[in-house]
């Protein structure tokens, strides 16, 4: 089933995919609400006029901005961009319902479509033109108040891309370049395509100060009477999630989805020999009506017009995390056959020994990041000259080096590696520099950086 | 907190707006899901040549399409339409994604934002520019498939009306004229605001027969080896729903909730008197903890910079179902006072009594239904005249009838009423106009009729 549809760069998300994205918003959305978070929805179309008050903010989205112009049979007066991210609506009406501190801190989330007319070649799930995603917008009495939203949320986003996703990644601070249009300060998480030998932005988390809050307005009278304004944070995880889950655990085959995160999460395929159907089916189902007792997600392909190698293809291909086969053998040794996705490891478990699927599933999900983890950490190299640089970009390596603090030898970096760039320095982790020099014009060096190419 | 936009007729759906609808969500996705139907998302924007395919479908949405002509700083080749309903993508893919008879039934759905530009004014919930619903498309073998879609679905949205928002509904069949553009027939769920004496549509289910299967070339093999055209429903709710909550049973204080669809559904006021704070806050506090065990939605509103008055009527326009008060007196006599927003009952219980509030949420749920159904049920008068009709309409109530079938009479039933239209003819239920009159012309009546004013 192709989901690529006339509308270049917005594919369809398919009901597997679309189901992964499900997963991804459950557990999201339980973390958001016991923090405090309350979903909200806005309007998608927001007027020119509104879009351009934070001037960055205008600058940095307005290349990938699509317009309503007409509707019905008129031509509007004012240009209506199809949101490419909300801050801007939001905080029109935040200005209006923020009065008091007792009004604060206010959380407001939505998981809603956005848009960005890339013109770089699009691919399904990373880059494309429409996509889903959250984004959370807080609003705070003071900046310290900010600064620990923005590390609560970073909690949170590593949790659901390392307990759900079983996703590593690097915690760092973008550059003042590569920072949010609009933000004070920008952190981001990278993960890491080792085949590709490129990392891929996971999600962001922004600390807005008050530049928002400024051009629109967001005052509150505080305790002591005063009328102050507002410090701000944004936040966002999107279906990109869906493809660096894909691609970071897959493998040949297909896609190797981590159990927790799976549609599925286990399929039972019966094994059906002529005149042996019965027995073999009604085990299948057994097994299957277990596994959902135990809170399991689970499938049996009981379908007779495909044969069972055709279904471990197909299950395979989509990344079930645990195949289980019974046939007419499994059933007279009173058990059945577990296919681990990840390993290929083979288990063959008596019936009573059921209550330990579970188990396999989370050792699976445990070491499943493990994995990733470590191909994360032994992919980083650190580099201190421009052919070191050159050769571990080459090699699809990220290169850990030293940075003065230049935007000029930033854009270097690019140019010397032909594409790479720098993503930032580690945030919460402090790395000195002390006694380093920049990697590009040898003067002294102020950062420890992340050098990689990305998606 | 104002939800008005700068963008006429897109208002934001408020937090508390927004979690009926997540309720809603959720119940309905369940079922949906239960009936083998699957999630997907398919681009919001669709070309124009696609649009187009589908004559009597172009004609009735293109008045009210809102057109993408320039992206990023160009001039687009061709218009994209912002989805007013997604027939026309999803068809254009589910031609390509069907093969055989094997690929069938299709049961799509999604949950998204669509766009219809009315010119009419526009109001909160009940008629904006955008809103969020569910749309679900299912791909048939034969009509009779189709047909038995149909009543699976009726059956569907059903308990959800009545289940879970206590919203008794009339099952029509909307006339030819009012049907859904390029349906075969559709059916409509008419629920009733005394108040303003008007019906509101709930829902709608379409038999869409081969009209979109035709142009689009939905095809498949059959098992009998010959290639044939699909059958095809489509069918939606929307965030109309809150606003039928909302007119249905809200009175002069506010909204008044289901227990089922409400996010809250029991809020406790502790009544605090200097003092003796510590004691009133803790039997809150605890009544909380419990009731929450039990699987209810809860909140403590134990803020002390608002008086209880002052909470009393903030709940209330909320429409939180059940009031717990927890005064001192209450604390010493070992209890607490229980208050129904929809009847003001108000019931002391002794904290051994509490496993009973469960019990009281289910009967008020079941006696808001039955509340609403009577108010239907008498609403609607019978009349043979023009001069019955019209006065039933200034009265406020729904006309039964007698209709012949001819278009112009129909028309004529709007202008006599000043705005009234025929609904519809009994769905499932069969009601016999043998031996009356059109209303209108006084020719052989051939329907029995529904006709009232409408949101």
């Amino acid at each position: 089933m192709d989901q690529r549809t006339p509308v270049r760069g917005c594919d369809v998300f398919m009901p597997w995919g679309y189901a992964i994205w499900e997963q991804i918003m459950r557990y999201a959305d339980t973390l958001f609400k016991e923090h405090g978070v309350k979903n909200a929805y806005f309007p998608t179309l927001i007027p020119e006029s509104l879009l351009v008050k934070e001037a960055e903010h205008f600058e940095g989205f307005t290349p990938e901005v699509a317009w309503v112009t007409e509707a019905g049979n008129e031509k509007l007066a004012e240009r209506l961009a199809l949101r490419p991210t909300s801050e801007t609506i939001m905080y029109y009406m935040f200005s209006q319902w923020i009065r008091s501190y007792r009004d604060l801190p206010l959380r407001i989330n939505q998981w809603v479509n956005v848009f960005r007319w890339e013109t770089k070649a699009t691919r399904p799930f990373l880059r494309s033109r429409e996509f889903l995603w959250q984004e959370g917008h807080t609003v705070h009495r003071t900046l310290d108040e900010a600064n620990q939203e923005v590390l609560d949320i970073i909690e949170i986003y590593s949790r659901i891309f390392e307990e759900l996703g079983a996703l590593p990644s690097l915690l760092l601070r973008r550059t003042e370049q590569d920072k949010f249009a609009g933000a004070l300060y920008t952190v981001a998480f990278d993960t890491f395509i080792p085949e590709a030998g490129r990392v891929l932005q996971l999600g962001t988390v922004h600390n807005l100060g008050q530049n928002f809050a400024k051009p629109f307005g967001i005052t509150f009278l505080d305790s002591d009477g005063k009328e102050k304004t507002a410090w701000q944070t944004s936040w966002g995880i999107s279906t990109r999630l869906i493809g660096a889950i894909i691609a970071v655990h897959g493998d040949d085959r297909g896609a190797v989805l981590p159990p927790r995160v799976a549609p599925t999460q286990v399929v039972i395929v019966p094994i059906i020999f002529k005149g042996k159907e019965e027995p073999v089916l009604n085990a299948a189902r057994d097994i299957g009506e277990k596994l959902k007792s135990m809170g399991l997600r689970v499938e049996v392909d009981d379908r007779d017009d495909y044969t069972a190698g055709w279904k471990f293809n197909h299950w395979e291909l989509k990344g079930v995390p645990l195949r289980i086969e019974v046939g007419p053998q499994d059933v007279e040794n009173g058990g059945f056959t577990a296919v681990r996705r990840d390993t290929g490891e083979k288990t063959f478990m008596k019936m009573d020994e059921i209550g330990k699927v579970p188990e396999i599933l989370e050792r699976m999900q445990r070491e499943m990041l493990e994995r990733a983890r470590k191909r994360l950490e032994e992919a980083i190299v650190t580099v201190r000259t421009k052919d070191e640089l050159k050769e571990a970009i080459e090699e699809k390596k990220i290169a850990r080096s030293f940075w003065c603090g230049d935007p000029k030898c930033e854009d270097a970096v690019k140019e010397l590696t032909g594409g790479a760039e720098i993503r930032g320095t580690k945030f919460l982790e402090i790395e000195g520099a002390e006694g380093e020099k920049c990697v590009v014009c040898g003067k002294e060096a102020h950062h420890v950086v992340y050098i990689a190419k990305s998606y």
